[in-house]
């Protein structure tokens, strides 16, 4: 029995979603074709689309399609970079520090390739924006787009979206949100953010979403696109989905997104709360037999599944395969990044120094996640850690040779 | 019961895909994470990525999974053409005409965008390319990159890939090949063209397919990367698969993928013969009762399952909603055209008149056409036609003041 708390990495798929799939995979028919077996399809695909539109709050016709969130993410950026450089000539975008690899690496791309200026703004220890050097930096008077994490994927720091789509608007700067890993698990609604910002073509106008994060498949996900707004597509080709992204529609993938949105929404008050008193639970038994464990954000509103902490003189990657021998699946950040050994960019952000931030593991409650998997986490981690301890004092004697400055922060 | 002959727009998936991604996706597990779920999960993605790479004769690392046919086109060309222009300066890009949306689309905009070339080399009437037309236009010195269809989706044309190929790796430039309405249906080896071209750098080095042309999932495909060859990413992120394209993996669309590719593979020479003698008992049927009928690309190799013909004096779209009523499901072309009442551009290139591009019909069979499905179309469709002939001359009686060059040609 393995306890798998990687839920942020990638969530089983909900029984609902895999029947939805089969059934709409069931029918041939390609949503574009005139006949009755295409347009059955495109019936699938639209019913599809009003229900998740419905779970996002926004209109039908505002949900593009794509592969996934990084797809989403690097569309919603580079699309819209894209469609405002042309149009005013700023070349400034706005994003805050910590952001996930896929804002990172397209920021990166952008700059190096298509004269992008990139505005880190800070954030402060908890991995929260700092609201007034947002409104400062969005407020320039060359931004041309501003992008941000709704919660952090690795310490599930909630950014304050109000505030920082409102200062977009003020300053009459387009927004995207990159809502992969908080969609279905925080109350979101991309109409709520518009209102909220006052604005139409300015503040929020594109939010991405990823159907694995919440019960979908794997390979599913959608950049919400507002009415008004200018994205210039990544890929081109049959027209489909307003010109925003070209490609065969996957109605099946669809019918899947649909079907585990709406019960994520669905239960989302009721799960949050259990998912929620687990994590607490499970955070305040570790912090009372491990006294040197430093949790992460815990001055922030984080998502409730959320457990990530730095463990002082242990190698992340050493407890991740301590705790896996064991039985229990974890990270030690960003799935994305395992395996790469380089400390995460986003708890140097908080200002931790390079071993703090190699010592992190992320723990991710979620639908399955029972109170028996954190007892176990409970019983298992403590040992754990002093073995890793272990590993980590033989590991720094062999590497005597690097600076003392290198030390926990 | 409905007479399914649109095969080339999407064809039904094949029991054993839909098995294969029920099978992968019934296990959580992210491929990208370190603990035993995303290694299992990684395992599935690396077997069906040496399960493909085997059907598709390349390398497993030359296997990069993308969401489709649209992706993959767009990735081949704009990732080759940018990568190369960076290196040599070079803004020509090589293509025949009537290529698919995907390439023309992607062209438009490399040409908008950032200052490609677009040099069309002609067609014949049959859409054959024009071998000397097209070494002239390779070997020019400015060609950065060449692109081609394999097939073409709307009348089937094969192009001698083996000739472009080599024309190419002579001139030093790298080709990428649209295979995704050929791969499954006519013998295909990247590897085999490879050596066939003599070059490694040049030559053929990107090619791209789909799954769900040939009985695995929409959402699903592939470009195979030459190891040697240089591709900028379109999809920035957690730095999957080379590099060349970001983006959480998907072990269940790959399994799927690589479960109807074997099949396809297997069973490509007896089908092929199978549904080649259906088609060409359809073509003799009906040219025997509709003598004014023009059938397209008869001079030319064709995919076997493609039957398309110009109907002189009817709309395209009468014809196929008559047909659609009668409960058989065709097309007039590209599905991702499907809709749009525009002349079909690969029957101008092939000489047409602008009516005549107009009045075509594409009929395609796949795995479950049976001789049945055949016997219907015979039957029905010379009746269709004559009704929408009728069609034809109230709407030009109508229409009287469209110039008569307008005619068919």
């Amino acid at each position: 029995m393995v306890v798998y708390l990687d839920h942020a990495a990638t969530t089983g798929m909900r029984p609902e979603a895999r029947d939805a799939w089969l059934h709409a995979a069931e029918a041939a028919g390609n949503p574009s074709s005139i006949h009755a077996a295409g347009q059955a399809a495109r019936r699938v695909l639209e019913d599809a689309r009003e229900r998740l539109a419905a779970t996002l709050g926004c209109e039908p016709i505002e949900v593009v399609f794509t592969s996934g969130g990084t797809e989403s993410v690097n569309l919603g950026i580079t699309g819209l970079y894209r469609a405002r450089r042309e149009r005013t000539g700023r070349t400034a975008i706005v994003a805050p520090e910590g952001e996930h690899h896929a804002t990172v690496d397209t920021l990166d791309y952008l700059h190096e390739h298509e004269v992008a200026d990139v505005e880190w703004v800070r954030v402060d220890r908890d991995a929260r924006l700092d609201p007034d050097a947002w409104e400062g930096a969005v407020g320039s008077g060359d931004a041309a787009v501003a992008t941000l994490l709704a919660a952090n994927n690795e310490v599930g720091t909630l950014q304050p979206l109000e505030e920082a789509a409102s200062a977009c608007a003020r300053a009459g700067v387009p927004m995207h949100v990159d809502a992969v890993g908080a969609f279905g698990h925080v109350p979101l609604s991309f109409r709520g953010l518009r209102a909220a910002s006052g604005s139409r073509s300015a503040g929020l106008v594109a939010m991405s979403v990823a159907a694995h994060k919440l019960g979908g498949p794997i390979g599913v996900g959608a950049l919400v696109v507002a009415r008004d707004a200018a994205v210039e597509p990544l890929l081109h080709g049959g027209g489909q989905q307003r010109g925003v992204r070209a490609g065969t529609q996957d109605p099946a993938g669809a019918a899947a997104f649909a079907a585990a949105a709406e019960l994520a929404v669905a239960e989302l008050a009721v799960e949050a709360a259990r998912i929620g008193a687990l994590r607490d639970r499970l955070e305040s038994a570790l912090r009372e037999r491990l006294p040197e464990m430093r949790v992460s954000a815990l001055g922030a509103e984080r998502l409730p599944g959320h457990f990530h902490a730095v463990f002082p003189g242990a190698q992340g990657d050493s407890l991740l395969m301590l705790l896996d021998a064991a039985g229990i699946a974890v990270s030690t950040g960003s799935a994305c990044q395992a395996g790469v050994p380089e400390p995460s960019h986003v708890l140097l952000a908080m200002g931790m120094g390079d071993a703090a931030a190699r010592s992190a593991l992320r723990l991710t409650l979620g639908r399955t996640t029972t109170a028996e998997d954190v007892d176990a986490v409970i019983a298992t981690l403590p040992g754990v850690y002093e073995r890793a301890r272990g590993a980590g004092l033989s590991t720094r004697r062999v590497a005597a040779s690097r600076p003392a400055g290198d030390a926990l922060s």
